[in-house]
């Protein structure tokens, strides 16, 4: 018998996201270099003008699933330099995220229901039940990000589908 | 004390994201009309030529909202004749799709992770257990097709952001 729960919800769901996005990063590499388009020209595409570009889209995937994993097992947040400047940096990064989360076990994130979570947003705070920020905070953003990532890539031609997107 | 469990990680969270994708379709419809667009430019808008258009993307949420939801239950799939031709027909689906979610109660859905979930995809099969479908099929096509749907209309130049995301 199998009981969804806290850790269930965020771990294992962000792994599989941050595992997908890298082989689309790996794709996107070959695409690239098939069709001789400068790496940068990729990394640096939005679908807006004032939308982040793929790089952001790809560390602000990163910072919501540490993000939420440490603040919900109270532990700090791993900080990283955003500044990468390459597939290969992207990658590597999600490398060490998904390293970070595989270390958490369930005991550290299980129960953190009401657990009193406040988010720092420049001068405001935000303040949030463990629930409600997984739910409605974490999750939606690590979906948004991600899926903005990937319409990014297909709206400049990369040959992906629904089949990478879920893994 | 609250307690994640599978209604709580299904019905509510459809709930926000369909209220907020009908609040979007809302401003869609100011931005048209304050920049004299045709309607059906936006709904058929999308991000690469084998994309769904942006009226597609808008129906098969709400198919993943009210699949999962009644899969997970075990009723019957309410079925929609996906001819919504405005946004107003598109709203209306909303809609018809809230109703028909705040009418499970929590019973009617805990409980589910071990139960069996056969999708058909035309001739194939897939099969899953209530816990993986929900976290790695519904909630995924949920938030793949809802970002794509924002995605389309941010890219059309309708001025919303994160805040109307995530509501």
């Amino acid at each position: 018998m199998s009981s969804i729960s806290m850790y269930r919800a965020s771990v294992p769901v962000f792994i599989r996201i941050l595992n997908n996005l890298s082989a689309i990063l790996d794709k996107a590499v070959v695409y690239a270099d098939a069709k001789k388009i400068d790496h940068t020209t990729l990394l640096t595409a939005r679908l807006a003008p004032d939308m982040f570009h793929f790089t952001r889209q790809v560390q602000i995937v990163t910072d919501h699933a540490k993000g939420c994993v440490s603040r919900l097992a109270g532990v700090d947040i791993p900080q990283y330099e955003d500044n990468e400047a390459s597939f290969a940096e992207l990658k590597d990064r999600i490398a060490r995220t998904l390293e970070y989360l595989q270390t958490f076990k369930p005991e550290q994130i299980d129960g953190s229901e009401d657990k009193d979570i406040v988010l720092k947003m420049g001068a405001n705070t935000r303040e949030f039940k463990g629930l409600d920020y997984l739910l409605n905070n974490a999750t939606l953003n690590v979906y948004f990000h991600y899926t903005s990532a990937y319409a990014i890539l297909r709206h400049n031609g990369l040959d992906i589908g629904k089949r990478d997107y879920i893994g």
